[in-house]
């Protein structure tokens, strides 16, 4: 399955020499403090007195870096790398210093011995870089800490990039969990006329931390048909084992690289060429397997027992080398085992004699604009105007807002026809979004029956039943500079949950590296929310992933609960143009009221708070008396909005006397202090808006303790009472729901009953105390009698 | 690949008529409100008002269950279901019902007309049962919401169970999912000598909610390949396509059955009669590829339009049959399409025909004892004493609180010698409980070399490089009745974020179904925490997984943060009692001092919470001047309790005057009120320990605003002042971490001074603070000189 062919213009000794001075630079950042040239013999001084890093990776990394520099520079074929073991961090800050980038980018990391000197000792120390391949190192999209998520991100990045090849290495540890399990079927997604290439290269080196890893020990026959049977054709390589000479594998995985290349030139030829879908070529994707000693090169054996080509081999090989001048001997024939005085000049710089395997500027894979940011503009957006709906007060109808977003969200895709995309577990048509295959189709190469609906090569929609494959799709996207969409069912977001995260610390990170451009934001639509998953039951009734996302640094965190069909055209039209953030929008695909005409909306969504006069009766802000409401009704998400209202109309027609205030929050984090997030209200505005001294019962979305959370240093904290999502769901009725977890109408007038002073004494309220438990019980009687909500509930044609 | 040979000695006639009684209650569930049996004409009144459930899936569910009841009548092999496709809740219980398992636990759903009138109506309906199987489904050990679980689940079932075939049916959907998709190799992990099988049956149908499915769409021979890759044997079972007799499907499912179970069996009685692992057959397990049509023998079309064999079947496939007449004809036509005059007996039971079908007792799949909680008695528990380790102060030296505990574990591992495992994602020894390996090794049927180290086929500690699939083996294993303990760092256990709210929902809702047994504790054992991640980074420091936890149900969840190993051996000894719960432990695995003896540590886990008077200057609790702290330093976590101790420390050298209070926080949820949590401290203690009016200054373990959302209530919230983590992180030292998250003891004790009136005034105190601030400037350059901590940060030796 090899070719054995190779017409290789650059000897495969520079590409040797290349390696040999990556493993020495690599072994260098794990162990030495100052004379990284080994000027000196090495002595106790010179040791780093906390060694830390992972060798085990490293060589393969750098073997296929040394590798794809040939190819490019041979072929001209643009190219990134992905690095999946990006623990090897070493291996990846070795290459880009040899590249040149690093010291370009870190111009006090020369490309001479001072810049070695610092290079060698900024490594996993302290005040220096990351130990793994992170938002500080050049051409990096995938951090290397939590594993999982680098072939996705391969693939995210080939889209839309029709000439371009990610080379992505995958370990067999990462190749293990179940997000890299699934992502081998982005082959499915990717159109090979209007996409790039991706080149998975899965190295096997054998070993975890501390156990053998499954891929590797399977028989190799197994081996090829376990790609076989995940669509690609795989292309073998062993080698290094048994003190095998490098230069054999050098050979095998020249021979392996070219033929992988010719074969992806042969696709994207084929498929450019073709005139049908059936005049393309059928040949399969490459993958090229790479199965290499762990350690290879290091040490074969410490203290007698063997290293290389074990799980010991994984960190550190030679550990307390300060104190054991065995080990420190060892490691100093280990470091001249690869010849310094070949692959540096006198002054330090790399031999001349790598010039040649250096490609020119934006070719080197750790300089490309892909990996920066991409070159991609910001989106082109519709106006929303056209889109916007007549509120209910301008007797607009119920409409469903993620439908009515979904028109406008059609337009994007047709305005920005190979820069955005919309990702979704199977779930975009159920979300309401349907309008958008109107526009075009869900990518899909596959065979296709004639009653397939809205299938095509080149959809701009990507869709399979994976949240991680979706979002980590999406996030390659966003990190090549381009803009995109992940719609999910918000309970089931939480399954990735820590996507999320590594995503936001990304950003966070990658915000404090000065050449770093930023991205287009990582931006979720979470519909089919747990106040309409009453049919689905409680598997499917979550809103917790807010808390997890609050959590993260507030510079990159948005969290919006639009309220309506034109409040959440508004948000989507500002976050879309937002960069470096993670925006979280959560809205309903039912019919409902949409209480704001398009004026209020863009007013509404600007103060990301502000009191609903028309729903209250104190007086509005600004006007005398309003300073004195009685009770502030505050709400925040879709379905907590509507019992908010249907409140204060009860109270209206109740106690007309008494003085509601309503307010709306659709940007959650106008709750927090302007400490602690930069859309914080003032206290003087938060003050005036929810009074310092007057019960606020506040209905809200999610669960009541985030509200707590955020709102804990604000003066009038104590008085807020929050309703919300306490985890009692099952299979039933929208009213129940909400009724189940103490949110409904009936329950907030009764909190406004007992927490205004003096109101249970007024006529005829301790009589309607017991008139609303009634509704309540009679509501939930009759749903469990008929199946559905009484029809009282639903028509909120109350007067106002 | 399907054999042809089937000694029936049930009629497959028979097989079909169950079937054909499972699907006709399958479609009565979901639109049927009386009249079960159709005795009359169908009308606008026996229809539902909200027709909600998964028909799509539903024939190929019950066909399976059909037949493999027909294999454990013939054969005799214990066997259970795990439905992967649990949205077709109408399928599992209309089969349950059949079994009659369902009339003997909900004896209110008679196996008579009139519990058929109850089981069609009560199908998500309000006040009724769930639309996916869900825990009040028989049988069921797997939620029918979330997709991904079902076949580590059934992994996690088949272990130890050598006598059990778990089958598995799994979806084309949910096999599009990262965790499913890596489940395939929990073949891996079974030991056919020790543990049951798992037989996986993925049904084909085709599609999912929208989209046609990967698997469903590749080559066949793409397929087979698939499978062989993954060390299975496929047998292929394809039927039902335009109109294909059932009794042909019925003979090929009957064959393929056969022959998974004899090739099981064979599996079986090798590795049971082999000497060596040599002597063992190498044939492969068997897996089943039932394709059938999506909604098969539903509707072929409707108004027009395919139906069948489409992704318009996944739901219900004739809508509005309430008001539209020509859908109510065809229901009604579709319904008795089924037959149901042969079905049933004229008061409703079912027919005699299928008694010959119906397994005895607990052999009927949704009456096994494993699933529901197993039969395993709890577990038998070493003494914790022998493990203790002195205090510091008793002179005890500094120990990792892991390696103490995984001494004891070893000994769990010993005494319950096939019904505890220890799960980990390759970081068992990581996470230095490595001790265990002394008693077990990890359990490995693939092939081993002479330098691998702790594998074994039988080997008691499961490690996958997948928090997913150790996740849901655990899961299995526990819900089959069984105990466990999970091992993973910190910050990665997020990425089972999903998986923790569903088992925690289905633990809350078990509880409430009468018949359902409690089940051993699902423990995390969390090492490697966030402020131990310094020289890892940025990626690996994350303690949000806490503030998940916290939002599922409060008679579901505890978190204990135990501060040392005396600790946290008593708390892992109490937790591994509880049934029912989800239990978080945070423990760090580096050396630290042990603050309390056993007995010290036997009566704080009994408190939960409390105030460690050696360590601060207050008079103890109970003695007089107890009321009347001047401020109170509270600590959560191994590392905030040291930096806690160090800044009391600090403060009685410097202002010995001043009464400090130390209380310490090892249960979580204490800090809760106990209307909220059942471990809450009642108001009273709680402000015993915390003062009702002094300032506290909190040393949390992980983010400050969840200390927040636990005490909003607490009389004295106003004054607690949190110190957390606040997303701050890199590649550093351990002091660098507390340093840059304004946690180190210099800082906290500034905390004090300024909150504690006058004391800024104190002789010297100012001078004090820039004392500190220089403390803690020089801490860090010398960190950034020389790669470590300076050795007087490390050396807690100060006086006591």
């Amino acid at each position: 399955m090899t070719s054995d062919s190779v017409t290789a213009s650059i000897p495969l000794s520079t590409v040797d020499a290349w390696w040999r001075a990556a493993n020495y630079l690599s072994v260098g950042q794990i162990y030495l403090m100052g004379d990284p040239l080994l000027r000196k013999p090495l002595d106790r001084e010179g040791i780093k007195p906390r060694l830390l890093g992972h060798w085990g990776t490293s060589p393969a990394l750098s073997l296929v870096y040394a590798h794809l520099n040939r190819v490019i520079v041979e072929k001209g074929v643009p190219t990134i790398y992905v690095c999946g073991p990006g623990h090897g961090g070493p291996a990846m800050v070795a290459n880009t210093w040899l590249d040149g980038t690093y010291s370009e980018l870190f111009p006090d990391v020369t490309p001479d011995e001072a810049g070695l000197r610092r290079l060698v000792r900024q490594f996993s120390f302290p005040g220096g870089i990351p130990s793994h391949a992170a938002p500080e190192t050049p051409g990096s999209i995938n951090e290397g800490g939590e594993l999982g998520y680098s072939l996705m991100h391969a693939y995210g990045a080939a889209l839309d990039n029709p000439g371009l090849v990610v080379a992505c290495v995958i370990g067999d540890g990462e190749a293990e969990t179940g997000p890299l399990a699934t992502s081998w079927w982005g082959n499915a997604f990717l159109d090979p006329r209007t996409d790039g290439a991706v080149l998975p290269i899965l190295n096997l080196n054998g070993y975890k931390i501390a156990n053998p890893t499954l891929l590797a020990r399977i028989p190799e026959e197994q081996l090829v048909e376990f790609f076989h049977g995940h669509g690609y054709e795989p292309i073998l390589v062993t080698g290094g084992f048994d003190g095998e000479d490098p230069m054999r594998v050098h050979e095998r995985m020249a021979a392996a690289l070219d033929e992988a290349y010719d074969r992806i030139c042969r696709i994207w030829t084929s498929a450019r060429d073709a005139e049908t879908l059936a005049d393309r070529t059928t040949e399969k994707p490459p993958v090229i397997v790479l199965r290499t000693p762990k350690g290879w090169t290091g040490p074969v054996e410490v203290d007698g027992a063997p290293v290389e080509n074990t799980f010991h081999a994984h960190q550190v090989p030679l550990s307390g080398v300060r104190d054991d001048p065995d080990h420190l001997a060892q490691l100093e024939r280990w470091l001249r085992s690869y010849r310094p005085e070949e692959l540096f000049e006198a002054d330090g710089t790399p031999t001349s004699v790598l010039d040649a395997l250096r490609p020119v500027g934006g070719m080197r894979m750790s300089a490309s604009l892909h990996t920066n940011g991409g070159t991609v503009a910001p989106l082109d957006l519709p106006e929303i105007t056209p889109h916007a709906v007549p509120s209910d007060r301008e007797g607009g109808a119920d409409v469903g807002a993620t439908g009515v977003f979904g028109e406008w969200l059609r337009h994007v895709v047709a305005m920005n026809p190979s820069t955005f995309r919309l990702f979704g577990p199977d779930e975009v048509a159920s979300n309401r979004l349907q309008a958008v295959f109107e526009e075009t189709d869900r990518a899909w190469q596959l065979p296709t029956l004639p009653t397939d609906e809205h299938l095509a090569t080149d959809g701009r929609v990507i869709e399979a039943l994976s949240e991680h494959l979706m979002q980590g799709m999406l996030e390659g996207y966003l990190l090549t500079g381009r803009h995109g969409l992940i719609t999910s069912y918000e309970a089931f977001v939480h399954i990735v949950d820590s996507m999320f995260n590594q995503h936001a610390k990304w950003i966070e990170s990658a915000s404090t590296v000065r050449w770093r451009k930023p991205i287009p934001s990582l931006t979720y639509l979470l519909s089919s929310h747990v106040w309409r998953q009453d049919h689905n039951g409680f598997s499917h009734q979550d809103p917790g992933f807010l808390g997890v996302v609050v959590n993260k640094s507030a510079e990159v965190v948005r969290v919006y609960l639009p309220p309506d069909a034109n409040t959440l055209l508004v948000t989507m039209a500002d976050v879309f143009r937002t960069e470096n953030r993670v925006n979280v929008v959560v809205a309903g695909k039912q019919e409902q009221p949409s209480w704001l005409s398009l004026e209020e909306a863009r007013a509404h969504v600007a103060a990301g708070a502000s009191a609903w006069d028309w729903a209250g009766t104190a007086a509005p802000l600004g006007l005398p008396g309003a300073e004195d409401p009685d009770v502030v009704i505050a709400c925040a998400g879709d379905v907590p909005t509507f019992e908010a209202i249907a409140a204060a109309q009860l109270l209206r027609e109740r106690v007309p006397e008494l003085r509601v205030r309503v307010v709306n929050v659709t940007d959650l984090m106008k709750l927090q202090d302007p400490d602690h997030h930069p859309h914080g209200l003032s206290d003087e505005d938060f003050d005036a808006l929810f009074t310092t001294d007057r019960p606020v019962i506040f209905a809200f979305h999610g669960y009541p303790s985030l509200v707590h959370q955020l709102t804990y240093r604000r003066t009038n904290h104590a008085n807020i009472h929050v309703r919300g999502f306490i985890e009692k769901g099952t299979t039933t009725t929208p009213f129940d729901m909400v009724h189940l977890n103490d949110l409904d109408r009936y329950r907030l007038a009764l909190d406004v009953l007992h927490r205004v002073p003096g109101l249970e004494a007024k006529p005829g309220m301790r009589r309607l105390a017991d008139e609303w438990n009634q509704a309540r019980t009679e509501a939930r009687a009759y749903a469990y009698e008929h199946g559905e909500d009484p029809s009282w509930i639903t028509d909120r044609r109350f007067e106002r």
